[in-house]
Parts: C-alpha cells; structure tokens; sequence
C-alpha cells in the first residue's frame, strides 16, 4: 500500500499549520480569554503541532475575538520549537506583531477586488503597494516575511476568480522575496479541478513560491481537496482544531477543515505530519468544551480507525 | 481543467444509488411512515435519482423502521425508469422481495465472523450457503441478483479485516453469476490505500464483479475515499441523502456519505450522475424536515458553490 494508484508525487511528509486560534476562533460567537487559548494551544503543543497561525494584528474593535494578540504572542514566544505566525493587514499590524515577538508575518489581501473592500476596505493595489512598506520594516530582522492570498478559489460577492488574479498576486509576494504563500478558501469554493488549475498557475508564473492549502470544509469536499493536493505533490496545509470557523451566515455550515481529521487522513495514508492523532483527539474535545458546542470534526466523535466501537449493531440489517 | 493530475482513470459517468432510504433510516430513532417516506422519495426521483437501495426484507421485529418494506416496494414498482433493490438476508427475505415487485435483491454477509454473527446469528459460510438457495430461487426470473459485502474495510468487533475475506466472498457471489457487489464500509473504517488494495484485489480474483463503493463518513474522509475510487477508475457509489444514518454508539458522528455532497463533488469535477444538484439540496431540506434533526450534510446549509453567500464579512480578517 505504499505508492497509491494516480498518487505517484503524494509527498511522504506534510507540514500542517494549526489556524484555529485565528481563522478558527475569529468568527466564533464565543470570545476565549488568553488563559483558554493558552490551554488549547498547549494541548496542541502537546500532540506534536509545531507551526501556530497564532493570531491577527487587527483592529480590536473589527475582531475582538483577537483582541489579546500582542498579549497571546508574548506568552507563546518562549515554545521551545513551536514557530507562531499571525496575520498582518499593513505596516501598523506588522510593527505590533514584531515588538510581540512573532516568528513570521503574514500579509494578507483578497483575489477579489470586492472581499478585500468589504475585509480591508481597500484596492488589491492598495493593499499589495501597502505590503512593501512592509517588506521594508522587516529588512534585516530574522522574521519571516508570508503572504495569504483570500478567495483564491471563489469570491462570496463575484463568484469564480480567475486563476490569473492568483498568479498576479502570488508574483508581487515572490517579489519581496516570499516563499511561503497560502491560498485561502475563504468560503469553501475550492473543487479538485480548481485546486490543480491554480497550483499549476502557480508553478509556472512563481515558481520560487511553495504554495500552502487552507480549504474550508462548507460544502463537504474540503479533504477531498486535500486529496488532490497530495496528488499534485503539495506538502503544506492549513487547519483548524475540530473544525473551528464556520460561517455565520450558513447555519450549520462548517468551517475550516479539522485538523484531527486532516491528521487521520494524513496517517492512514502513510504521510508523516509529525502530530500524534490520539492527542490531537483530546484537543478537539478540549476544544469542544471551550466553545460550548458541537464542533464539525469527525474523528473525535467516533474516535481513531481501530477505536472498535460499533455503529452497526442492528440485527439483520448491514451498514 | 479536463484530465485532472493523476486522475488519467477517473471515469466520465458515474452511478448513484440511494441508500437513504434504507441504510439512511434504518437506525434513525425517528421512524418514519410510508407517505412520508414516499415524498423524500420522490423529492429524489425529481432530481433525477434512478436507482434506490430502497429496503431490507428482513425480520420487521429487528428493524421496525422498514417494517413496510412490502407496502413501499409495491407503492414504487410502476416508477418509470427507476431502479429498486433491495437487501434480504435469506431466501424467506428473497421470496417477500419478490413477491413484492423489487428489480434487485441484494444478498449481504461481512466479512468478518462477529460480525456477521451479531448481524445474521450465522457465520460467513453458513450465509454463503444460504445465498446457493436465493440464487436458485431467482433461476428464470428478470429479477437481478446482487451481493453486498459489510465490515470491507474493518470491523467494530474485529478490527482490520483481511483482504483475502473480501476477496473470497466475491468469488463466492461471481460464482453465483452476480455482476455488483457492493463493498459496504459499515464503521466508516475505510482509508484511501485500503481501497486501493480492496479494488485492485478484486479485479484480480473476480475480475467478473463491477464493484460498488459504499462509504460512511464516520470518521470524516468518506468523499476522501470517493477520490481515491475515482482514481482507481470505480463508477459505481452508494450514498444517503443528507447523510442520514449515523451511529447511535458515537453522538455527534456522520453516517453515508451525504449524497447531495457526492453530487457536489462529482459536477465539480466534471462527471455525469445524471442527478441536479439543486433539486438534490431541496431533498435534503425535505430529509432535514421529515428526521427533526440537522443531517450531517454539508452542500446543502452552504448552498452550491456559486450560491453568493458571505461567510467572511469580519472586517480587516480574511478567511
């Protein structure tokens, strides 16, 4: 079962960025205090996640959920091993997040002309001559520069979004010397047919780029489009711990993909995360009892493959 | 976006069968009437479903839910253009299917002895024994004969299952003159390179079958697993509406895979189930309402991909 049909550059290992203090906690209804996401964190920690989207340098007032940034940062910054990165909307965002002691600083900006209005209330231009002033600050310091690339799949308020907004985008980042972007699934659009156009694109007009999955699961197919990622060789993706995010405007609907559910897929296909899947479990249940409320996750309700709990005990009747 | 990344098999059309209506309500502590059955029925057959798994006939004691399987096979039999099996466990279950007007019977056994012997009191061969007198019941008769196989990829009691146990079983069927066979993951036990391993062995020892996949999204990976099929070439998928079913031992845990986000995935991607989409969500709504309870499906809270919900208006925080 090693090399798997169709899958011959599936890469045998895969780095997993933990978003769910960010993107997971951001939209949530219930707001955690420092010592909560601390107790998540460590719980992560503890299951092997050595890579945090930590948090954002925004505007207390836009994302109060996130409000504890610098504070969150600073308690976090001694992790032996642990690298934090946390998102950064211009200059401002960027100097708050180097004094607090960031590991990388990742600028962000939407595809979509109009989800980057409605989410930094700017032009893509704007926002992407707004990111070397950036670049500029951190000349010299050992942060790492990132960038994210939102509704890189699809725009909630214009619909499908040319491969070729992606590449423009993907370019500039390379510019300022970038190597790690992410291409944001904002509101669950990707499709496997999406995921292979854009990471060819990518391939071909920014090849220094080493591009990063982060799929939400809206519409059901968010590991199915892991599935393609591993096909086509990428070997960096995001998720959130039970599947934190959501959308507030979809009830029911779920958010990011889980990362214990990444983790199970990623293990039963002999790829290497370096995260331990019966502890990644206690964190979604940690996770679970913070936020008050079912989470989307799946494997921490019926509990890992050989968990020999039965689901079919009806008398003549199979599954 | 045509010939995807390692997807050189992937097949242009594939087949759907409904299972809701008999794996989805099976273990549902709602039970639902005839009448009220017949409308989710027909919600399906308007989006173009053609093939349902529609019942068992089995002891009405064991599973009261489809304790009307005789009356709702004779209410669909003049369905123009639709195909109905059904699962029976013995020949006295055979002659009622019969009786009744079905288009298929399926035959089932697991692969594994506890459970088959929790499931039909009997072990695995005396069930292939039993399957000599259907077989020979339906000599002569229009009525096809099909086979399915539970616990394929793992058992609850036993754990992993030998693919030597599957394979054995579907010569057993072939030998009978049996075209499908369904691979039924019974605990949402199955992995991408454990279908891999099942396929390819079938298309080894019975080379005869055209297998059927039947996946639980248990554990979160059940379209994880419809790609690796795809991969592989299968065309042949069983679904629930909504991803009714679920597990009464693991609150919280989905069952089938949720048809309405197979279909999703499989437009997506280009291939032809001959089903709409849209019609297929407002079927999951008529689910939703009929159970009284959230289903796990994902495709129809979102809605389809082009469906221009706003899940990230959080101000200066992209998704």
């Amino acid at each position: 079962m090693s090399t798997l049909d169709g899958f011959e550059r599936q890469p045998s290992r895969v780095h997993v960025t933990e978003v769910g203090p960010r993107d997971g906690l951001q939209n949530e209804p219930v707001v955690l205090t420092t010592a909560e996401k601390l107790e998540l964190i460590h719980a992560l920690v503890a299951a092997g996640v050595n890579a945090f989207e930590i948090t954002s340098f925004v505007s207390p007032r836009a994302v109060p959920a996130l409000a504890d940034a610098g504070e969150l940062v600073a308690e976090l910054r001694g992790l032996d091993g642990v690298h934090l990165s946390a998102l950064v909307p211009n200059r401002r965002g960027a100097e708050r997040a180097l004094e607090a002691g960031i590991d990388a600083v990742v600028m962000f900006v939407s595809a979509s002309e109009t989800h980057n209005a409605k989410n930094v209330n700017r032009t893509v231009d704007a926002s992407l001559a707004g990111f070397e002033e950036v670049a500029r600050l951190l000349e010299g310091s050992e942060v790492e520069l990132r960038g994210a690339i939102a509704t890189s799949f699809g725009c909630p308020f214009e619909g499908d979004v040319e491969v070729a907004a992606v590449g423009r985008i993907a370019r500039r980042f390379a510019d300022l010397g970038v190597r790690h972007v992410s291409l944001g699934d904002t509101t669950g659009m990707a499709t496997p047919p999406l995921v292979t156009e854009r990471i060819r694109h990518l391939r071909e007009v920014a090849p220094q780029i080493a591009p990063t999955l982060h799929f939400h699961n809206t519409r059901g197919i968010g590991l199915a489009n892991v599935m393609q990622g591993l096909a086509l060789g990428v070997d960096r993706y995001e998720s959130s711990i039970g599947g934190l995010g959501g959308c507030p405007f979809a009830p029911g609907a779920s958010g990011n993909i889980a990362s214990e559910d990444l983790v199970y897929l990623l293990d039963e296909m002999g790829i290497d995360s370096g995260i331990d899947l019966a502890r990644m479990i206690e964190a979604a249940r940690v996770a679970t009892r913070l936020m008050g409320r079912d989470l989307p996750g799946q494997v921490s309700k019926a509990g890992a493959r050989l968990t020999l709990s039965d689901c079919s005990a009806v008398p003549t009747a199979r599954g």
